[in-house]
C-alpha cells in the first residue's frame, strides 16, 4: 500500500491516451468502450485505487442538472422538460434551464457554460448535432446526454422520426389521397426536418401518390399561415401532412378562414397529439410521442451517466397513430367522410 | 483626492444603516428610498466617488439572468418567458432558468442558489410572496424583480387580475346569466387564485346575480375536468367563468362529452387568449393579457435596476376581452345564440 502511486499523468502515457481522457474516465464522462478498456488495464496493473483516485479528483457533487432546450414555447417541448424537471427534482437535483431560442451557437455556448458552474450532467435537447457539438461532449469532463437528436459517439435518446413520418404518409395515401403537400420545418432540425420529412415523402413515393408537394416553413404558427394562404391561391390540395401539430392548427385556420372544410376538402395530420387537437371539430388526426415517458427517461439516463452505471447508447421512443377525424377516406365513395 | 478615503463602515455608521444595507447600496439591491437618502448624503459630504467604490466592491459582472418560474407547462408562461428570453438574450445576457413546479420552498433555494451563482439579476415569476420572500429580497445583493403577484417592498410586474375578473364577471351579468359557476385555482396562488377569483365574485354579486357557485381546482387539464364532471351530474349552470383558458377548455371536453351544446346549453369563459382558443367551433371567450410585452418589460425592468436607472415600483399589464363566440346572450328572447 505504500508504494508510490501512480499518477494520472502515468496512467495515461501507459496506456497511450491523452491526460484529459483519464481524467474523464474519472469524472464519469465519455469515454469510448475500447479507450477505457485500455485505461482499466494500466489501473489494474499497478493496483491503483479508482474509488480513491475518483475522490481526490472529482470535483465536488453541485446536485445540478443543466438543461439546454431550443424553446419552451411548443407543447411538446413544454410537456418533455416538465416531465425531466419533475423527475429529477424527486431525486434531488436543481435542474437549471437554459432556451437557446433555436439558436446553435448559443448551445454551444451553453454547454461551456455548464461546465463552468461544474453541473454533474448535462442534458441537451439538440436541433441538431454538428462537428462543435461532438468535440465538446467528447473532451467533457461532465456526462451529456443528447435528446431528440440521434448522436453516434455518446448517449442520445431519439423520438422514431422516420418511421412516425413514414406512418402518417402511409396512412394518407391508403386513404386514397393523390394530392398531397407536405409543409415541413428547415432542414437544419435533423431530426424533425429531415427524417420526420424523409418518412413522408417515402411512404408516399412508395405507395405511388402522384401529387407529392413539400413547403418549408419555421415553427411558428404565424409564419405557417402565410406559407399556407400563398400556396392555396394555386392549389388544390386534398389533404395537408404539417410537420407539427401547431402547424396543422394554422393549416385548419387557414382552410377555414377560405371557406373550405375539414376533412371534406382537404384533410389534416399533424404530430405531437397535444389535449387541444382532441378538442378540436373535427378532432385532428395526430402522431403522438410519449414526451411524458421521453423526460422520465432522460432524467433517469442523466443520472445513471452520473453514477457510472450502464446506460444504452441510443435509446428510442415509439409513438402512436391517433385517427382523429380530419381524414376523409377517400376510396370510399363519398359514403362516409370520416374514418375514426 | 488623496485625503483618506471613508470606508463602507465608516458611512454605514454615519447614515445609522447597517454595513449590508451599504453594500446593497452600491451592488443595486433593493434599498428603501429614504434610507438611500441617507447613505447618498454621508457620501456626498465626504466626496466619495460612488462609481470607483462601486467597480471595487462590485462583484464581476456575470452578464446571466437567474429566472424562477412555477411552471413552464403553460402557453400563458411559455409566452411571457420566451418573450423574457429574447429580450435579455438581445441585450447580451444568457438567461437561467429553474422550473419550481409551483413549489415555494422551492423558489426560495432557487433564489438563494442563483445568488451563489453571482447572476447579476434575478426575475421571479411568483406564486405567492410571503415572508421569506420579503426576507431575501431584502437581504438580497442582487436585484430582484418580482413578475405575476404584486410586491410591496420592491418591484413588481403584475397582471391587473382584480380588473380583469371583475370584467369577465360583469359580461356575464349583463349577457343575462342568472346561474354561474366559477371554477377557481387554489388560494395559494395570491393574483390568479385570489384577486382573479375576487373580482369575478364581487361583480357577480354587484350584479345581482341569483345562483353564483364555486370550485376549486389545480391548474392541470385532467384534474379540472374531473372536477367538473363531477359538479355537472347535479347543477345545470349555464355559464361557467374558468379562471384559465386551459381549465375553460377542460369544462368545453366536459361539456361536449355529456351530449351538451357551448354556447347553447353552457356559455363558457377563460383567461388567457392563447391562439388554440380562437381556433375552437365556437371560439373561446377570453380575457388576454400581454405576455409578450409583460417579457419584454420584465427584461428591460431588471436591467434597469442592474443599471440602478429609476424604475416604478409596480407596473401593471392590462387586458382585453375577447368576446368569442362561447357566450350565449339570455337577454335576446331566443333570437339569436351568440353575440359577437
Amino acid at each position: 500500500m505504500n508504494q508510490k502511486r501512480i499518477t494520472m499523468k502515468e496512467i495515461a502515457i501507459e496506456a497511450g491516451v491523452a491526460k484529459s481522457t483519464v481524467s474523464r474516465y474519472f469524472n464519469g464522462g465519455y469515454v469510448k468502450e475500447e479507450t477505457r478498456e485500455k485505461i482499466r488495464k494500466v489501473i489494474e496493473a499497478h493496483h491503483y485505487e479508482p474509488s480513491a483516485a475518483a475522490s481526490n479528483l472529482k470535483a465536488k457533487e453541485t446536485k445540478t442538472i443543466g438543461v439546454i432546450a431550443p424553446t419552451i414555447d411548443s407543447n411538446t417541448s413544454s410537456r418533455l422538460l416538465t416531465s425531466m424537471n419533475a423527475y429529477l427534482k424527486e431525486k434531488g437535483y436543481t435542474v437549471i434551464l437554459i432556451d437557446t431560442n433555436h439558436d446553435i451557437n448559443d448551445e454551444i455556448r451553453s454547454i461551456q457554460y455548464f461546465e463552468s458552474l461544474r453541473v454533474d450532467g448535462i442534458i441537451l435537447v439538440a436541433t441538431n448535432i454538428n462537428l462543435i457539438h461532438q468535440k465538446l461532449v467528447h473532451e467533457s469532463q461532465i456526462p451529456i446526454l443528447i435528446v431528440a437528436q440521434h448522436f453516434k459517439n455518446g448517449f442520445s435518446i431519439i423520438y422514431d422520426d422516420y418511421r412516425a413520418g413514414y406512418t402518417a404518409g402511409e396512412y394518407a395515401a391508403k386513404m386514397g389521397h393523390e394530392n398531397i403537400l407536405y409543409l415541413g420545418v428547415n432542414r437544419v432540425d435533423e431530426a424533425v426536418g429531415v427524417q420526420r420529412r424523409k418518412g413522408v415523402i417515402e411512404a408516399l413515393e412508395e405507395h405511388q401518390v402522384p401529387r407529392i408537394h413539400t413547403r418549408e416553413t419555421d415553427f411558428s404558427f404565424s409564419k405557417a399561415r402565410k406559407v399556407i394562404r400563398h400556396y392555396l391561391k394555386d392549389h388544390h390540395p386534398t389533404m395537408i401532412i404539417a410537420a407539427t401539430d401547431n402547424l396543422a392548427l394554422a393549416c385548419y385556420k387557414e382552410i377555414t378562414e377560405k371557406g373550405l372544410k375539414v376533412p371534406e376538402d382537404i384533410s389534416l395530420i399533424g404530430f405531437g397529439g397535444y389535449e387541444v387537437s382532441e378538442l378540436l371539430t373535427p378532432s385532428l388526426c395526430t402522431i403522438r410521442f410519449d414526451y411524458k415517458l421521453a423526460g422520465q427517461m432522460a432524467g433517469s439516463t442523466i443520472l445513471s451517466l452520473i453514477k457510472k452505471e450502464p446506460v444504452a447508447t441510443t435509446q428510442v421512443i415509439g409513438f402512436e397513430l391517433i385517427h382523429g377525424q380530419s381524414v376523409k377516406n377517400r376510396r370510399k365513395k363519398s359514403l362516409s367522410s370520416t374514418t375514426s
